[in-house]
This record gives C-alpha cells, structure tokens and sequence, in this order.
C-alpha cells in the first residue's frame, strides 16, 4: 500500500495557504468508484454540479470545470478570449501576479505590469486607482483585458475587485476583467456578477478543501462573446465545444470523474454551513492569526488593514531570522507544515493558512507551533500569541 | 450515505479517553473488503497478528482476541477462570474498578472490594500494602484472583502493578492477578509477563487506536491451568477452543475480520514508532497537561505524582461549576469533546484525554478549547494553560 | 499499509454464505471518524438506528445490539431467559444447530435436540410436527425453550418458523420459540412479530451485507417477562441495563460505534432497494443457482423444494471429487471463494453463497467459475450452468 | 454526503474501454490526505515515482506527468515540439485519431491525414506502407510529426509502432513519432524506447485503472532537442520547467496529489504482477471476448487478427440492432456499463472493455450480461458466447 501512509501516530497539521487539508468527508466522495461519464448517472450529476457551483462564485454565468491544475485555468482565461500579441495590463500584486504575467508572455500576449519598487506592491491590495489612470491613457483601447489577483497566496492580501471594475468603468475602459481566485474562492467573498468580472480564474485545493486537480473559468457574456472571434490557439482549454457538452451534464473531454465527487461534496458542505457563516469563520480566524503575530512582536506583511487575507497571514521575520530555516524546525519537531516565502519574499516571511476545513483549534493549535518554533530557533516572543488569538476567538 | 458524515468543515477535537480518535491509516485498513475468514489469506494473516499482538502486552503468553468490546473481556477474564461462589479481591481504585465488581457479582462471584472512605481511594493508585494485608489474613487461600485496574480512565491514576505483584508474592498467596489495562495498553507501559499477571484484560478503542469492538485477554500457564477445572459456564468466552483454532491462525467463531485489520495496522503503527517512544510520548503530553491545568487554578484529581496517567487527566472543578455544563459549552463553542464525570465524580471533573494519535499540537489545541471553555463559563483561569504546557512541551 | 491489501488487480469474487462481499458504501460508512459514544451527536443517531433495525425483523418489539459475533448472541438468548437445568427442545436441521446445542450444554442447559439418521435432518427444514408432537407428551412444561435456525447455513434450507409456532400453538405449550436467522435476516422474508417468535438471534455478515462484528437479540414481551426472572449467570449480556440505556439512544457498555455506522448504512440500502424487492432478488438468484446444478449433473443437498434457501446452495459432490480440493483449485485458479462442508458434511458439499450485495452477473460469474473448476478438476458438466441459470434470470 | 453513492446493493459492472473499474487499493491510496507538494515528504515520494513510471513505457527517456486528463497531453505533445503552420502526418486508425487530428488544426498545424475509404481504415492497424510511401515523397521533408494511435479505443485495434518506426527509417525521414496509447499502457506491450518513439501519450484511467485527471508525455532526446525551438505557444503544457522541477521530485505547477497517490499505488500493482503477465492476462481475456462474439454469431470489428486490440473489443451489430438501445437495455437491466459507438461506428457497434482491474469471472460477467441483453432485445444468439469463453479461459 502507499508508503506515504506508513507514518506512526500524530495528527499533521497542514497550514500552508493551500492544498489545505481535505475534510475526510470529502476523502470519502472522492473514494467512491469511479463510473462512465457519459453514462445516464453521470449526466444528472454533471447537470446538478454545473448549477450549484455556480452559487460559489455568485455567478448567473457558466463556469466551465477543467481536468487541470489552476495555472491550466491561468492560460484558458487568455488563450479564449485574447489574440496573439494582444496587450494585457496586469497588476503585481505578488508572486502569483508576476507567474500570471509570465504565463501571458509565454503563450504570445504583449503584457503590461503595474508595479510599485521593492515590495511595496506586495504589502497592499491593487490599486484601482492606476489601472483607472492606465486606462484613460488608452484612448484606441490597446488594452484588451485587465488582470488582476483577488486574494494573492504569496503576501496574504484580498484585493478590492469592486474598485477595480469601478476604476475601469470610470475610465470607460471596454478592457475584459479577469480576476484570479483562486485561494479566494470559498474563503473570502467573491462576486462574480455583482462585481461584473468577465473570466473568474479558480482552482480546487484551497477554500473549495478539495485535492489540487480542477480549475475553473467563470465567464461573462462579454467575454463569451469575445471567444468567438479570438485566435490564439486553443483546443484543451476551448470553451465552446465544454459548453455545449455541458448542457446535457456531460464533458467535452474525458472529466476528472473521481475529483468532481469531492467538488460536489465540499460545495454541500460549504453552501450547508451557509457562505456568510463561511466567509465570517475565515474572517474571525484571520484576525486571531494577526493578532497573534502582533503578539510575538513581528510584523504581518499587508500593510492595509482593508485588505488583509481571511485566507493567509504572511508574517516577515527579523533579518535574524531565516524563514525557510525556521519553517523547517517547525516541520519537524510539530509536524506542522507552513508556507514558504515567493519570490521577493523568499526567507523572509513564513505563511500561515487558515482557510477551509479550519476552524479555532486548529488555528490555535498551529499558532502554538509556530511560537514553540519561534522560541526554539531562538527568536523570544514577546507575548503569546495564542493568549492573543484566544482573547479574539472568545 | 451516513448522516452523521453531513457536518460543515471544522475538525472535530475528540479528547475523550477512549474511544481515541482513529488515524485515518487505520480507518482506511478498516474499509479493506471483508474476506473469508476460513480461507488460507486469513490464516497467515491471524498467524502473524496473533504472534505480533503478543509484543504489545510484553507477553510471552498468548493474547486471545474477541470480537467484543472491553466489558465482554472482563467477564471472560472470570468466567474461564473461576467457580460459581468463589471470592475475588477487588480494589476500588474508581469508576470502573466498580464496574467490574458489579459484574463479577452479576455472574455469580463473591467479591470482596478494597475500598476507602469518600474519594481517597479515587485520587491515589491501588494500596498494595492493603492487598498484600488482606491476602495474609487469608491463610485458606479462599480468595481465588486478585482484580486490579491498571489505568483507571474515571479518575487518571495508573496504578503500579509490579507492586501488587510483589504484594501477593509477599503474602506467599496463591491467587490470580487479573488486570484490566483496557485504557492503558499502548499508552502506558505495561508488562504482562515481567510482572506476573495471570489474565490482562484490554480493548481496541483506547491506547490502540481503534474502533470498540475488539478486546483482549492474555492468559499466564497458570490461568490456562486453573481454566481447565473452572466450572462458571461460558461457551462464547471460552479459551479452549479459542487457542486451538488459533494454532492455525484462525478464531473459533466469526472474528470482526475488519477490526482485526485495523488491529494489525495499528500495531505495525506502535511498533514502528517503538513502544518506548509511545510512552515517553504519552508522559510527556500528560506532564504538559497537568501544567496546564495547575496553570488555570483548578486541581487535578490524582493526588500522588508517581501515579498520574500518561494516559487522561482528570481535573477537579470550584463547587461553582457544573463540569457536565462546562463540558457541554465547550461542545458546542469549540467542537472539542471532553470526558465527562463518572460515578462518584459526577459534575465535579472533566477529564481530558492525551492517548493514542495524540501530539503537542493536538493537546495545544485541547488544552485552548477548555482555557476557553472555562472563561465563557465565567471561571477566569488563574493563567494561561497553554502557555504552561509550551513551555513543558518546548 | 495492511499487508493483506497489497494483491495484484483482479476482483475477488466471495461467494461464501458469509461473510458477504461489504459494498463500497458500506465500507466507507465505517471509516467515518469514531465519535464520543456518550455524546449527543451519538443519542440522536442510536435512536434513529434502533427504530429502523425494527423494520428488518418486522418487529413491533425491541432490538438489542451487541458488540460481538453471532455466537455470543446465541448465548445471549439463552442466559438472559432461561435457569440452570432447564431444557430447551432443539432441532438438527444443521451444522449450525449443532454448534447451538453444544453452547447451551456448555453453558447449564439440558438439552433434548430431535435429530434424524444420517444426513436427513440435514436435507429438509424444521419437522414442525415433530416438535408439535415432542411438545404434546411434555404436560409438565419441563421444556421451557424450543430452538430452531430458520436459515441453516450449512445446508442451503430455510426452514418454515410459522409452522414451528403453529406447533407450540398446537401443543399448547408455554415454551419460549427462539429463533436463529444469523443467515437469514435481510436476504429471506422473516418476521418476527407475526411469527410469535420470542427471541430472534441474527447477526452482521450475511444479509446485512457488514463486516462480523455485531449481533442481535430481538426479544417479545414474554422473553422479557422470563428475563427477569432467569438465574443463569449473564453480565454482559444482559439485557435489563442495554434496554434501559437505549431509551435514550445509547448503550450500557460501549457500542462498536463504526459498525454501527454500516449498520445504519445498510438498513438504509435495504430499505431504499425495498424489502420485499430484496428478498425477491435473493429468490431469483436462488432459483438460477439451482438450475445451473441442476445442469451440471449435481444434486442440490436441500430435497424439498418448499424450503430452498434463498441465500445459500449446497451442492452435493459425487464421492470422486474432494469439495474441499475443488474449492481450493476454484480459488486459485479463478479467485473464487466457496463455502465449505461443514461437520456431516465435510468434504461433501460445497456451498455457493448468493447472499447481501449479489446481483445477476456476480451469480454468473460464481457459476462460471464453479463450471470452469468442476471441469478443471476432472469433472465434466453434463451441461452449461451458466446457461441453465441465465435462462432463469433473462 | 455523495448522493451518487446512494444506490442499493448489487455491484455494477463498468466494462467501458475507460475509465476501466479502480481498484479499492488504488481507491484507499487516493484518499490518502492531501499533502504539502513543496515538502520534503513529497520531494522524496515524487522521486521515486518519477523513476517506476518509466518502466510502464519501457522509456530510458523522462516521463512528463500533467495534472490533466489525456486530451491536455495530446496537445502538450504538439505544442511542445512544433511550430505553427508545421505540417504533421496522421492515420486515420478511427475516432480517436480523427479528434487528434482536430485539435492539431485548432491549434494551428497543418494536418495531413491518411484515410481509408469507409470503416476501412478503422477495421485494421495502421497501415505502415502507406506511411513510408507518403514519407519518402517529402524529400524537403516538410512533414514535422507523423502522429499515429497504438490502441484505437474506438476500433479494438492495436498497432504495430515497431513497423511503423521501421517505415520512417526506411524513408530517411526526420519526423518526429508521436503515438497515443492512452488506452493501450499498462495492457498492451509498449516500448517507447525499443520502438524510437518521440513522444509517447497517455492517460491515467485506462490500463492505469486509476481515476481520469492525470495524462503523460514521454520525451526523447530528439523530442526534447526539437522544443529548445519550438515556437507553438506554450506554457501549462511547456516541458521546461517542468523537467526542471522534476529533478529534485517536485513539480512545476500545483500537482494533482491525491492521483499521484493513486498512480503511484497503481504501478506497484502493475509492476507487482508483472508486466509479462499483464499483458498476457489482457491477451487472454480479448481472445476469450472474441471468441464469445464468434459464438453469438456476431462480427468483431477489426478484420486482421494480427492487431486485435487486447484491451477492447468492438462488436458489430446486424442492421436490425441499434447499438445504443442495447446497451441501454443491458445497463437498465443487468447493471452492466458498456462502450457506445463513437463516430462513424454510432449505433453500429457495442464496445466491451476488458482491461486493467479484469479477471476471468469479471469477464464472463460481462459476456453473460451481453447475451442476455441480446436475447433480451430479441436476438437470439447462435450459441452461449460464455461457453466458448470458458473454453478459452480454462
């Protein structure tokens, strides 16, 4: 049997801002036998998941479910909507906004990245304000599309879409929105018609609590009507021909049969707990986690209160203090794993998780491991910072 | 499916004293298809298992496994052993140590218990001076076994066995040692053989990881020899045939064939560990435990330090508090089960269990959900518990 | 991981009358997480459970649940209602009722058993008039139980429970009619309210399609009444503190709480499938096994067809063929396990189990691989089995 | 929980081309909790598995793993090593060649397809003379890629790649091979080294017996020499990077974890077996299948012998049968899934898998729910197709 699962006793505790812990619930659905997808039990259950997901993304428009990865879901977005060489105005944001923007150059498009020096684009949301400005600098609207990340894994920041579709309404901007959450999705609230977003980007293994395995695309009349004409290569990740298989509940291309069980499942679990109860849980689990920090006396990276993550806490260390060293001792004396530093952040901030199957044990008890780790690598904290989370959980 | 399996996402904090909480390795060797029991998979494997569960005991005598929960086990400990009328010295070192007498008395013993006034003899181990004074007084051996509890799960007192041992031997009396271990094994040392006893009497669903289901007796030659004269009736319990069919690996009646597969799987799960590093585990959460809870203000109910269970803490609470309401608010608020208070202890402990697939961070989180239990129920603790037990833990 | 799930591909096909093959839904019931049987989560599902387990013996009266195998149920029925000494009148129809009338000799009994010379009893049901008549010539009411197996699971014969009572009822005789359907229950009608039966014993792994590991006394009025009076020595079996604990859902000694779990699971499969639909399933496939022996050349151990099995065919070898060497190449050459011959039978009979989660193509596929065997062993079918049985099931 | 997972007893069998039925083994190891892919555990897991993996293609060269289903790798293998406007020659062996070729013309390359007249094409192999003679009149050798499909899952034909390699070679040609055995690995022999291929295609849920969502490219030297230049856009698909990561075990982008457990799970059981004896067994029961078809006096498909496909077999049905109303009937009545006619073979042929988790009793499983269904509909097979299967079988 699978050696992975050769380990003695003790529960891990898996706090990285994904893939977070699956509910065993969901383990279960995904266990169940795999059937033929383009039986009659599998066109009901297409037909029933298509419409309920729907609900998690407060979408009146399709989403389309892919058999791939969330970057898979990153290329679909631009290669059906976008033609080659085509301008795309990004917005770094972190260090999934820059693999985003480096993904546009791979497959053709012509990329523009606002970004702000050192990492003073990393500790705050997107700024609506400068893409309204780049936009009404774009009077023959060279800029198709504008791409932004809602909720950034790397830095722990859950950017305003509103203002951002504000902004582009402001400068009266016929740009396509597309917006990445997917460690948003589920977790933090995201309206993908309310807000006017044109191709919603998801993926599976993070609020959703499922295995890593699906993406999404949610897409507006706008943009579907822009995949009619547009001409970069597309076959894998075509929406046309996934859309009119959908009708019926069935799959253009073979589906990822077993992960659609679980994806069922954690869309029961999520829309039976109710997404305000949902979205109020990561909430209040965020600010204990910040509190925490607070407590041991370092600093959380995001710099704007308005836009902390419910999702993911980034904490910067002291020079003292190597990130990845750290994370490392915690790993293997508390079997607890947390997320690295991306990118410009790299050794300097430890990321804790506390989205999806979380709730206030399991945070207090990674923020135990992280203060034991902290005093273990030598790094005295000021206060506990459970104490702290515990006087906000009450 | 299940209804049960239809909760939100939270992990559930199951710190009862058994049922411990299942490793998912182990529930996931349980849903193995059930084969037939007669057929020559079954024999090899029955043949290691019952070789390989002899380790867990320090046995040198064979265990006899059966498809029943712990109470069963007590039972056929006497009725293989034993006469109708016959006297067993029992020692009321708790709850369940009264159970068992009840029971004994139900199938028709005479029993005579060993108790002391109120809750003394509740908050210390078995008085071996006690035993060792009694048996001399009774130069016409005409008390036939000796019935002690090794790990009482009501109150957290492990008692030392090697001591009544040394007690009886002292006395130069003949009796049986029969031990109940039901909540220790795997937890707490525990030496079958080192120490002498005739019949130790155990189950799945504690230190072992398991379901209910499965408990155990382990039979000394001297046991086996006083079994074959024994005239209580038994069929269902009884050894002999049991042994026979064991010889080659199988059982006399049907055997909870999946049980057995997780029994396996949970002993390859210790013994990798190493039993000695389960222990040393188990004492180190227990000592973070009673830290913690000497932390809050509050009293822990074992009154001698060489006796405190590695295995569950029973904790005294003010008059002021209903530990049965406690336990309740903390339910609900924190999804943290605690034990609740047996017998005589009835609304005046909870207890918390630190055994089986229990780790820092687990103990971390329970030890939060009852520090934050007690101040929703408007008992302030004196200090932080948590803070108590890192530093132990650390 | 467990050894034992450590085999090539290739379905193993378990064709023994029990246990049966446990369906994955089943299986997965059970691996959901073991929860505080004290707890309140655990009263509102035992309440629920111990309701609908009524509807499976069609009984208006309650159902105990033991954590233990059918054997222990066995003793059950008889320590909770009946006195040291009595007699209890039992009827050979089988290796199973044997195997009863030594427990209840091994636990006090006096036992009469009607039997028949050599394999007769073995090869019809229950002789109601015999014990009508054995009752008759009892004026003092010195037998105080009457005993039979409704399904006999050594011979492939469902005896007719109605009439037996029909015969107490024409002896007028006061026995208590208890009645062993281990095999039975959920795969032949039974009926334990309108058959006037006293004490019904089942058990988990046959039609009920769960691992071993749970058993059922359901008890009338009048067993109750008997039981409150009955002096031989019972504890964990007995019923006063088990009913009294149900009343609010749970148990007097601690449930085998994941077993439970199937059990809900499996009701429920049942019950959604139909009763009436299950037992006329069952009845199909009986009727198809039977053709295809027919069509072999071989003889059916059951003669009179008013009382066929419906979940369990012996099949009668000539004195050529060694049934236990047959079975053992049919295993190893085609992954295919038979029952065996039990006591008289040893040797002489194999069994083919059509019994729980068993549809039209499982049967097929064990009677292909039966036909497949005979002729590798050296015996050539007269014709098709397969063929005979199918033109059963089209 | 999974409403799917909500039927009553009676196992269904899945004998579809693919999905083939998952084994509970490879089931239990994919709900194996999901793990951080950026830890050392994973690391380490991801090592070895890169390493076994090369033994089902018989591949000195690396094997790229998506987390995709097997159409993202057809297109993965294109993009990856040509340019746009590149010709590519591919066969038209049936359906799933023809969509191949299609999603080459999506994606911007010039498709040249060699066909046959009718079903022709799709009643034989690959017809590697026609290749050669093709090949050899491009001398400026405009031709990139010939592209050819070893298992058609559409036709029941396996290819002979060895003759088709040798045709390149004899026409001098430097075209890349590219061949699909998404349906044909880990049932029918393939050597991806032996043979020269390119780059080799497949997928996860067919003779891998896992779940859909994983899908792979095996790269040659050559292969990998040509996408240093390859200007198709790329990027999810792009094998740089992900060859990269691949050397210390970890994976470019997000990987599909829980698949991974199940393919690593998978490959023990494959290479557990045996290669050798899985080919062997897939051979047998394909000659078993056929010689059923024989029986009922239907038609196979493919019209060469020397390319039956062991993995699938395609049943041609007479003009009064519509194929799909069979197969309806047959799943309706006796819980049976088999393959639709895909393409020019709708409503013409039945496809019965017998790959991957299959054995001798699951086959004549399968064949007995065929003739039944076959009487059912109102054809009346010429003789029992389960006859002649045993007689090959034994």
């Amino acid at each position: 049997m699978l050696k992975l699962d050769n380990h003695p006793s003790g529960r891990h505790f898996l706090h990285i801002p994904g893939p977070s812990p699956v509910p065993s619930r969901v383990l279960r659905a995904i266990s169940y036998q795999t059937i033929d997808h383009r039986g009659p039990e599998f066109g009901a259950f297409g037909l029933e998941l298509l419409q309920k997901i729907r609900l998690l993304f407060k979408s009146d428009d399709p989403v389309i479910i892919y058999p791939a990865s969330g970057t898979g879901a990153w290329e679909a977005a631009l290669v059906n909507t976008l033609n080659p060489g085509d301008t795309v105005l990004m917005y770094e944001s972190g260090h999934f906004a820059a693999l985003w923007k480096r993904l546009a150059q791979r497959i053709g498009l012509n990329t523009e990245f606002i970004s702000k020096p050192g990492l003073e684009g990393w500790r705050g949301g997107v700024d609506a304000k400068a893409i309204e400005e780049r936009l009404k600098s774009d009077p023959d609207h060279l800029i198709k599309a504008v791409c932004v990340v809602h909720n950034e894994t790397s830095t722990g920041v859950t950017s305003d879409i509103a203002a951002v579709r504000a902004a582009m309404d402001a400068a009266n901007h016929p740009a396509l929105l597309m917006v990445d959450t997917i460690s948003g999705l589920g977790s933090a609230n995201y309206e993908h018609s309310g807000w006017g977003v044109d191709v919603t980007v998801s993926g599976s293994q993070k609020g959703l609590m499922l295995p890593p395995g699906l993406s999404f695309n949610t897409i507006s009349a706008k943009a579907l009507a822009a995949s009619k004409t547009a001409t970069l290569p597309k076959a894998f990740w075509a929406w046309d021909e996934i859309l009119e298989a959908n009708q019926t509940g069935y799959f253009a291309t073979t589906p990822a049969t077993n992960l659609l069980y679980g994806l069922s499942e954690a869309i029961d679990m999520i829309l039976g707990e109710g997404l305000d109860q949902v979205f109020a849980r990561h909430q209040k689990l965020a600010l204990a986690c910040r509190a925490a920090v607070k407590a041991w006396g370092l600093e959380v990276l995001c710099q704007d209160p308005s836009v902390y993550s419910p999702v993911v806490t980034s904490v910067l260390v002291p020079e003292s203090i190597d990130a990845d060293a750290l994370r490392k001792l915690i790993h293997e004396k508390y079997n607890l794993s947390l997320g690295t530093g991306l990118g410009k952040l790299k050794g300097k901030v430890f990321r804790i998780g506390h989205l999806g199957d979380c709730n206030e044990l399991s945070l207090l008890a990674a923020l135990s491991g992280c203060e034991m780790g902290l005093a273990a690598y030598g790094f005295t904290p000021k206060a506990s910072g459970v104490v702290a989370a515990q006087n906000i959980l009450m």
